[in-house]
């Protein structure tokens, strides 16, 4: 009955669907075959904390196609020619007699399925707390479609007062998100407190001052956020239902506590057919994503990838990289020479109507990896003043100083920030100069940005502080800055209209807007500290010009404004 | 009284600003003199259309900066430390001697302005139809702030019924859209007609498959066009007041007459000096902005580019650009050496609530250029499918070839069209290939896109094409072959549901959802030329493999879909 080559797909969520649907696309021939230990196939785990607010409202939403078809054994054998045993768990690789052992997760059936060429998409799992609490009711992780439905239900049941959510990474903040603002359930939404183990939300993927910005909008929006804040125990009530959640900073009250400590990829079955493990602890893959055995590939959360700034390997989850792996593994599996070449750990998430992101290195990864770096951090609008609608955002920018190669970006703002995350992820992806951005031909109308955007922005702000013209401090650096000293004078730029609207949140301030800076100068002392700002840094840049102009030295404007200004 | 280097700079919109406060922030002793013939400095006519239609309610909106104060003479000397000469006009240039011969348009006077560095910045001017008719009343082009005011004045009187814009070029399409959607004023918004002479609209931005798209939706909101519509006259009433546009089919009644048909560089002032003209007709450049006189640099919309993709000169008109162009020409002027690269022509313009850009080369250029081009057409939604409000977008984009190296793009949706606008723009200026953007590590999350991103879609069918995979058909060329023959089966691949919603506008259409087409390929002729077609293309493109699996040989997919076809 074999009328080509044998395919085996260890993993049925992203990479194992794809380079299945790929591989059948390109050869007719093969016996493809989809082992999945789960009850579903191909499904958007990405999704699953917004159908747990209900934003996403249907179940099946999840699991459809774009036009309602239901991703399942009978479509995938229907539409695209491929076998999925669904419950049918891999348990050992036979790599010289080429087999797979399986069983059935529901019978216990053992059988042992042969293939020329093996996939192994065994994703990644979510990390538990080294404690039994979990075992308590109404605790979960957030990562099967079995977890989002129950914590969906217990939201409909309407006896959920209090969430705790342990760990600030993204799942726990998109959960959190989410929970705050659920659709169609019985009563308010319930009071969330995420709890981080670390000084500052998101800590792998922002660096302290961006990661703080988020977290005051999340505070504006009432969730309640403690950092440096190590989980002991959880407690529970008679009928083992969780009660609270012991700290070494006090206790929370909960009556539904998420676990989203993070996630560790699946290697075991790899590392127990002596395939090689890379440095990170995921799966380590060539360029063509084979593993050590060339007739075994290895793609999505399972496996690690070059960092694309760095050239080493490093380890990410992420949805998207899994389906261009899956699309790679495909093209090789029908016998092409397709090449994956690494990630920059582009990351997005919402936050109501503020959207965070960071693509490339962190300023503490790229210190880390011995860059001599350089950053800025600048606020702007997404499209013109003048035209209706214009939002706010923020850019950090981290390059090297050597090369003025940009090294990464962190972005968050209510503007269209996921834009210019990817501009950026393109720029980096081309090892980008800050030279290059400043001047890259973006398109320009009012209602998409100003005819200068916040990119060149702040870009030129990066290459006025490479070439020496920018005198500036970033909103962490002068916060602690102004605790040690108490010399300091701010001076505030801005009119007095948006004085008046939006006091400043210093005291030593002297105030002389930006157009009477030239003639009142000579009311500043030229022997102190002088820090300027105004909201996004644009005039605070221009008035550290013209009091150096003015004959003074120690002045200073702060990045990013009010704007940017976290504390 | 001379400090320092007396700049000179003719020109008070863009780049002359834009110039001089750089070159003022980088040298505190430079004497910088910006002369303008007008009666404003430093406004953002690219804003024009949206006062026209109410959109930008105050006039004030235009000549503000963000936080409301008016850039006048006043707000340059207080904040900038520049003179601004306004109502006075450069007659001639003495290269020589280095002086600028000036006179004041109100009074007449005469002087001479001495330079040691000159920037020439002088703009464009809209062109006008080639007779009389222009002096009628109520015949206007759409260019200063004092068109502007006017044409405004006139739809708040009231007395405006049928606006007739003649030229269908972005000022023209996005006037069209203004008025259209006028606010704030008596009546409901005028009849809108636009006539152009060539046969597509916006001919210099748009191939005729994506141009006729963006006349679908126009037509869609009442905008009436007329392609190969040549303007013969402009016929008046007694009061000298225009009543009827004339054109070679057909005439046109109008109360309002807005002349769009596109803009000169003004040289003059430049060629008089016997300053080098570029082939395009601009004022040519070096790539510090510097023209045939070393003391004299130029930019904006007098000059001409180097156009990244083939390395020739070309012309553009953007504002954008300008403002580039003047920071590249402040840090020259004050002792650096920047270089500005050039341009993509990259152009972005709002359609109610579609937005329509380009990048780079059209395909008709790309031809031109000598490329062995090769298009692909995709349709898709900015983000996943499951998470609310996902919008369709459609992506054409060229590329070369033997180098595979992506030329151009051209988007047009309801989605974020004018993110991936800028990412390929970035794209395009480090010479990617399709290979390169169909892996490059863009942001997912599902608000933002799906997991892989429609413009992955679009590198990869690209790819399927160049690899010899896909075997496809644009839309313009499918329509003209149904029109030729007519024996071709369309087999329609969408779900029942979708059919009955969105009946095909084809005859000879086949029924066979993608899901049932393995079963029921049978029932398609072998010897018949078969062309297939779903909502966006992903599926016929399946559909197209399946059935050559199948053993059909005259099998193509329809590119974009029904989304893509806009005839």
């Amino acid at each position: 009955m074999v009328s080509g080559i044998r395919i085996l797909i260890i993993g049925g969520l992203a990479t194992g669907p794809k380079a299945a649907a790929r591989a059948r696309r390109l050869n007719p021939d093969a016996e493809i075959t989809i082992i999945e230990q789960g009850d579903f196939v191909s499904y958007s785990s990405c999704g699953i904390p917004y159908y747990i607010g209900g934003q996403i409202p249907n179940f099946e939403d999840l699991v459809n196609t774009p036009v309602g078809i239901t991703r399942n054994p009978a479509y995938f054998d229907a539409v695209k020619g491929i076998k999925v045993l669904l419950n049918t768990k891999a348990v050992k690789i036979d790599r010289e007699q080429k087999k797979v052992y399986t069983v059935r997760v529901d019978s216990g059936e053992e059988t042992a399925l042969p293939y020329d060429k093996l996939v192994i998409a065994t994703g990644s799992r979510p990390r538990r707390l080294p404690f039994e609490g979990m075992k308590l009711k109404n605790v979960s992780t957030v990562w099967t479609l079995d977890d989002a439905r129950k914590i969906r239900e217990q939201l409909i049941n309407g006896n959920v007062k209090k969430v705790v959510i342990i760990g600030a990474g993204l799942i726990g903040l998109e959960t959190a998100e989410a929970i705050r603002q659920a659709r169609n359930i019985p009563n308010k939404p319930p009071e969330v407190t995420v709890l981080e183990a670390l000084p500052h939300i998101a800590p792998a993927i922002l660096d302290p001052e961006i990661s703080d910005l988020v977290r005051k909008r999340l505070k504006e929006h009432h969730i309640s956020i403690h950092t440096n804040t190590i989980v002991r125990e959880l407690e529970g009530d008679e009928n083992g239902k969780v009660r609270q959640v012991i700290t070494d900073q006090g206790n929370y009250p909960a009556d539904l506590v998420l676990v989203t400590v993070g996630a560790t990829p699946n290697v075991a079955l790899a590392e127990d057919a002596g395939l090689k493990i890379g440095i990170t602890g995921a799966i380590a893959v060539n360029e063509y994503l084979q593993t050590s055995d060339p007739d075994i590939y290895a793609g999505g959360d399972c496996v690690e990838n070059i960092n694309l700034i760095t050239g080493k390997p490093a380890y990410y989850q992420n949805g998207a990289v899994a389906n261009r792996h899956g699309r790679v593994i495909g093209t090789n599996l029908a016998g092409g020479k397709d090449i994956f070449p690494g990630v920059l750990g582009t990351t997005v998430f919402k936050i109501f109507d503020h959207t965070v992101g960071r693509t490339g290195l962190t300023e503490r990864q790229a210190r880390e990896e011995g860059f001599e770096v350089i950053t800025s951090i600048v606020g702007g609008s997404d499209h013109a003043h003048f035209y209706p609608d214009a939002r706010p955002l923020v850019i950090k920018l981290i390059a090297d100083r050597a090369t003025r190669r940009l090294l990464g970006a962190q972005l968050v703002g209510t503007g269209n920030v996921d834009k210019r995350l990817d501009t950026i992820a393109v720029a980096l992806s081309t090892a980008a100069t800050v030279d290059q951005i400043a001047n890259f031909d973006l398109a320009y109308a009012p209602p998409y940005n100003a005819a200068m955007d916040v990119l060149h922005h702040a870009a030129n702000t990066l290459r006025n502080k490479l070439d020496g013209w920018a005198r500036s401090i970033g909103p962490q650096e002068a916060s602690s800055m102004l605790q040690k000293q108490d010399d300091i004078i701010l001076v505030d730029v801005r009119t007095s209209r948006e004085f008046e609207k939006n006091p400043p949140p210093f005291n030593n301030v002297a105030f002389i807007p930006l157009g009477k800076l030239r003639a009142m100068s000579d009311q500043l002392p030229k022997d102190k500290e002088l820090l300027i700002y105004c909201q996004v840094s644009q005039r605070a840049w221009e008035a550290q010009r013209i009091l150096q102009e003015k004959g003074f030295e120690k002045v200073r404007f702060i990045e990013g404004g009010l704007l940017a200004w976290p504390y």
